[in-house]
């Protein structure tokens, strides 16, 4: 039985945290909820108790196993003290992945990396938690020389807000009234924005480069060759991804559509007689990566198109980060 | 001074031609507004005077010098009957797209094209004409090996329909009410459908082997390699594209902009330090192809990324048939 505390308890990936461990029966003696000032005192209800929401401080991870911090600024300010404390951080913020002293875990792909953690393990990125799982099988079978993703991304990824946000402006355009953006640079409703994050070196965005950064370093594949162009859509929660791979050995559509239906973590969903593929109304509030329109690429001799879906919130944050503490059990 | 026909005059991009000819100019001498049994007798305004819908019949045409098709299956039917009359047909279906002796006309691309039609010029697939657009100056410059591409489309593709039932679903959804799919196989609205058209060979849908054949045709480039992947989202009227392009020489990106800047029917909409890059939200209404996200792709030697949105129902479908048109004149 472990002390788990959850930083950042309020938002949309905390709340999530507290579903996600006790819907898997998380071995919890204390569960220690933490948050900014303004959500101190806030009383929350979770499996027959009342926890009431403490203010983050340095203080605040004393007797703490494992530390689940959702993301945000809390991370670089608190993460140090937790460790210090004698807790295993699990930070879902971007501010160690690609610390070569903090392994970046993806369950279904590196569990091995649990074992050196000196304190801190990270949370890849969201996309690009979905992509690795829906890769790691074809990387298995077949080598992957290089990948053409680009990502249709939920507002979740934006947090309670970037979600308020698209509720506020459908629900305004529904009254015939003027839209304002205030999480999103534009209008998001009806509308894509084909930047997430900031932009950075060669103009690509810093989510761009975190799809490229990360998934070398979770597959330990610094020549992996990626390319990425991510974009949010008017979707509530579930990513989805349209990625091109090109692998290093010649396989046939059966022998991938084969390996990722074993697969942990995936659920393929591919039957256009049926009508059937991964939609991002279909893949929210659940824990796997949905893959389907599986094809030859015929631009290419070892190609292959795949269309994946996930929660943003449960795989590509809080779930993930629960299978890491329970690799560390 | 030319006679004109519209068949398909009430639809969406029925609408969109009175509307294109009008803001240019188009020399009329008589406008002959066609559609189904079901419109006919309708009163539509146009440029001061009341034009009343007739029923398309094989009779219609007599005295009609260009006939507009705006799609659907009115093309198969009527076609040669507005050629025996005598008309030149401007047709948006798909019906006669890949047929050897018609021409697949994008006047930015292949203008050239209309000088040996035989009664027919097709109108290409939307998206194809949209990319056609962006690809044309990097085809000029540095030659094309390769392009892997993921769509955006807009709910107009599936014509005045395809807007009403976002609409609805919108509205349903903010009142808290059931949301029912009529136009399209899902809920469109908070999601993504991954196919557009049927699906055929290989697992890809038609909408997807558009993009590739017609490209090709439009390009006299067989042996350009293009795979697709394309995919409804939840905007009105523009379509987006993500285009990875592999080039046959090895050029600069500046060099791309700078082609694309010179480019007929193209804004370059790319200043990310000013948060600048085409949305449909902006390319709405217009008749020009937005490129942005312009970008080396480091993956590959000679790679680039591109963002691209246009009008659907303008450069997509109405706007390309009256240029067309234009230069049969």
């Amino acid at each position: 039985m472990s002390n788990i505390a959850i930083v950042g308890a309020t938002g949309a990936v905390g709340q999530e945290f507290l579903k996600i461990l006790a819907e898997r029966n998380f071995p919890i003696n204390e569960l220690r909820l933490l948050a900014t000032k303004r959500s101190a005192g806030k009383e929350i209800s979770w499996q027959g108790q009342n926890l009431e929401v403490q203010e983050t401080t340095h203080e605040s991870f004393k007797g703490i196993d494992i530390a689940l911090f959702a993301g945000g600024s809390g991370s670089t300010e608190y993460a140090h003290s937790a460790v210090k404390s004698g807790a295993v951080v699990i930070d879902n913020s971007s501010a160690f992945r690609l610390d070569p002293e903090v392994p970046l875990v993806v369950p279904e792909v590196n569990p091995e990396d649990v074992l050196w953690h000196k304190g801190i393990i990270a949370n890849p990125n969201c996309s690009t938690i979905i992509m690795a799982v829906a890769l790691k099988p074809i990387y298995d079978l077949a080598g992957i020389r290089r990948v053409v993703v680009s990502t249709y991304q939920a507002v979740s990824g934006a947090g309670r807000e970037g979600i308020e946000e698209l509720e506020t402006q459908v629900k305004a355009w529904s009254r015939g009234e003027e839209l304002t953006a205030n999480v999103f640079p534009y209008q998001i409703a009806f509308n894509l924005i084909p930047r997430i994050d900031v932009f950075q070196d060669g103009d690509y965005t810093k989510e761009e480069w975190k799809m490229v950064l990360e998934t070398q370093k979770i597959f330990h594949a610094p020549s992996m060759a990626i390319t990425a162009t991510t974009v949010r859509v008017p979707v509530f929660r579930s990513h989805s991804e349209s990625i091109n791979v090109e692998t290093e050995r010649l396989v046939s559509v059966a022998e991938i559509r084969e390996a990722l239906g074993k697969a942990a973590g995936v659920i393929v969903d591919d039957d256009p007689s049926n009508d059937r593929y991964p939609m991002p109304w279909l893949s929210s509030d659940k824990d796997e990566v949905y893959v389907g329109r599986i094809r030859k690429d015929f631009s290419i001799v070892q190609g292959f198109n795949l269309w994946v879906a996930g929660d943003q919130i449960r795989k590509g944050a809080a779930t993930n980060a629960v299978q890491i503490a329970e690799l560390l059990l």
